[in-house]
């Protein structure tokens, strides 16, 4: 007879001032096995509160473009319907219309995140200064199939279900005001085998995003969150650049190659001139042979805010893959967060487009940039201040 | 600044004699948040562990077909060759001549499980009884790109880089003597909100897998394992279908239509002529106007070990989505565990393409069956008596 154990999910993110919140509940008395904790996160806050919070375990992105007629009113009244969806959703309750309301689950760290295109702000005026369609990079093969949008959708949750549900959801209220471009589907392990949070890995098998500032930090705020136009105080941009990755030459690399295009270990993470994941790196470290131990075309190097006039970024990733029949495309779904994408973004793209070393493994295939409005109140909206 | 509180991950299945097999580790003393337990599952035993386990949160199914030249000896040295991978990778051990080791990671729950199709049997002889490709059914609209195969990988874990992870190694490891075929990869919540195991359900809502054995009774013993020949004693057989799902004519049905069409109740899976998911169906019933509370056509109904001359399966599904640009499909993958094909699947098929209500909304597109051979102990090797 085979007995199942309890499975217990346990995890809270705790938030500073308006930042991410999650309710912490104790488990009632009926379930022994496991101490068990309220995942559902608020979607209330100054800002969208996924974007400080961890990375989800499965993530989808849906782009949309504006249907003629989509003007400002109606747009309006699309954020509207949208925000009523994500509070019933992130709590786990039915949608309002929910066609499948029992695929409406609480305790499933359901979050979304709502981004606008360039395109709406010819409706709306207002564009954040810095903010406009990225420029197509020399090593950029982009494919429209995966590049550009009006509105964006980025729906994550601990469950693939959810996801598929919530995005489903979301789009239907939305079709007569806007219909899909792309969709992308991703997917990370931010969990260690311990049970404790990671910086987790790309399928290059490199950790991905030790150079973050930490959410909370006056750095990260700096980093992130906008101050200007008033109506996008405490929103951010959104960079979404889908990256083919070529594991098989990849693979025919050593790994002390592929550590040296890096700049960092596999091992942990940590810069070839450190230990630990988060030592500082020592870009000015040299060899016995007198070479830097940090290759000059070295993607840590370049990615690193100090030669980046100071200015960061903070990044997040997921994994996808792709396949066409029997083959199998592996990738990474490069996200980027940064209050101004001319001042921030730009420099660093066009220095990693230039000379990052990965360049030879790796091809964007699709680019996009959305802002992403403030957070609402239980009383607002998405984008009020832009819209009402 | 933001905290982040311990995420704990607990769960353990616990096996009957050869069954499957979970070692359960206590925490040590550096991780206060959270009870920790361990979730690999042994590779041993006398089934193939995955078969009766819970369904896994993500999993990929890879068909191969051999390359001429691949004959039995060949098929034995793939063999061994998965087998040892499946042995380090299901510990959270790099396989041997693993490029991305350390994604390899412990406590992913991580389950290879392998079939043989019919063509395999051409080299080796020893078919299991009723075991060939299944018939194309009148309401099949099949697809090559989703249909047979000679060999069957499908691995499932809670965490989606680990499953692509091995499935690249296995498919690695077997370049020399087979190609993927197809690849299908599918996602499901077998997890309460409160963290205990749930039945799941599909895209449409419904609960699915409510009618089948328990693991470890005399009848699914009795449903699942084979007994001849003498080498696929333990062994079973898996029929895979790719069962597309259309939402958007689903969705204008009332409830109580959808309801009627399996014949069950949306909100807890229970039979409509019950209260609860587990209740027993009562065919019989007739409702106050003499018609039957389980309607003819109805699927709970059709697909009924009753209708069946007592014959069972053991039904699993994982869901799944298919983009084709901005264009989604939903899904189910359909899994059919049982001993024999012809004796207790085929009627049940044959039964549910004639008559089945749901076929109005649902329409397969891929179909392909193996035979998963017996576990192998510490010192075998997967289908060691049919290839050694």
């Amino acid at each position: 007879m085979l007995g199942y154990a309890g499975v217990a999910v346990a995890g809270a993110v705790a938030g500073g001032a308006g930042g991410v919140a999650a309710a912490r509940r104790a488990d009632d008395a009926s379930h022994q096995a496991a101490e068990m904790v309220a995942r559902d996160i608020s979607p209330y806050g100054e800002h969208q509160p996924a974007i400080a919070a961890l990375s989800p375990k499965h993530a989808e992105l849906v782009a949309l473009n504006l249907l003629p007629g989509t003007n400002k009113a109606a747009l309006g009244r699309l954020m509207r319907l949208w925000t009523a969806d994500i509070v019933a959703l992130t709590a786990g309750r039915p949608a309002p219309g929910d066609t499948a309301p029992e695929l409406a689950v609480p305790n499933a760290a359901l979050t979304v995140t709502v981004g606008l295109g360039a395109r709406v702000f010819a409706l709306t005026g207002s564009k954040p200064a810095g903010f406009d369609d990225l420029p197509v990079m020399r090593h950029d093969r982009l494919q429209a199939a995966w590049s550009g949008g009006d509105l964006l959708l980025l729906v994550g949750a601990d469950d693939a279900v959810s996801v598929v549900h919530a995005v489903r959801r979301l789009v239907a209220d939305a079709a007569p005001f806007a219909r899909p471009a792309w969709r992308q589907t991703g997917f990370w392990n931010g969990t260690g085998p311990d049970g404790q949070p990671v910086t987790g890995r790309n399928l290059f098998g490199q950790v991905d995003g030790t150079g973050n500032p930490a959410p909370g930090t006056p750095d990260f705020d700096a980093t992130v969150w906008a101050d200007t136009p008033d109506w996008f105080r405490g929103g951010t941009t959104l960079v979404v650049r889908r990256i083919k990755l070529n594991l098989d030459t990849w693979d025919e690399l050593t790994r002390s190659e592929q550590e040296r295009a890096v700049g960092r270990k596999l091992s942990t993470g940590a810069p070839l001139t450190g230990s630990a994941e988060h030592d500082e790196l020592d870009i000015e470290a040299r060899d016995a042979d007198g070479r830097l131990v940090i290759a000059e075309n070295a993607h840590a190097r370049l990615s690193h805010h100090s030669e980046n006039d100071g200015r960061r970024i903070f990044r997040k990733g997921l994994n996808y893959v792709q396949d066409t029949g029997p083959t199998r495309e592996n990738g990474l779904i490069f996200l980027s967060y940064q209050a101004d994408v001319a001042g921030q973004f730009l420099p660093l793209l066009a220095r990693l487009d230039a000379s990052d070393a990965l360049n030879e493994w790796t091809t964007t295939i699709g680019s996009a940039v959305f802002a992403l409005p403030p957070g609402f109140t239980e009383s607002g909206w998405l984008a009020q201040a832009l819209l009402g």
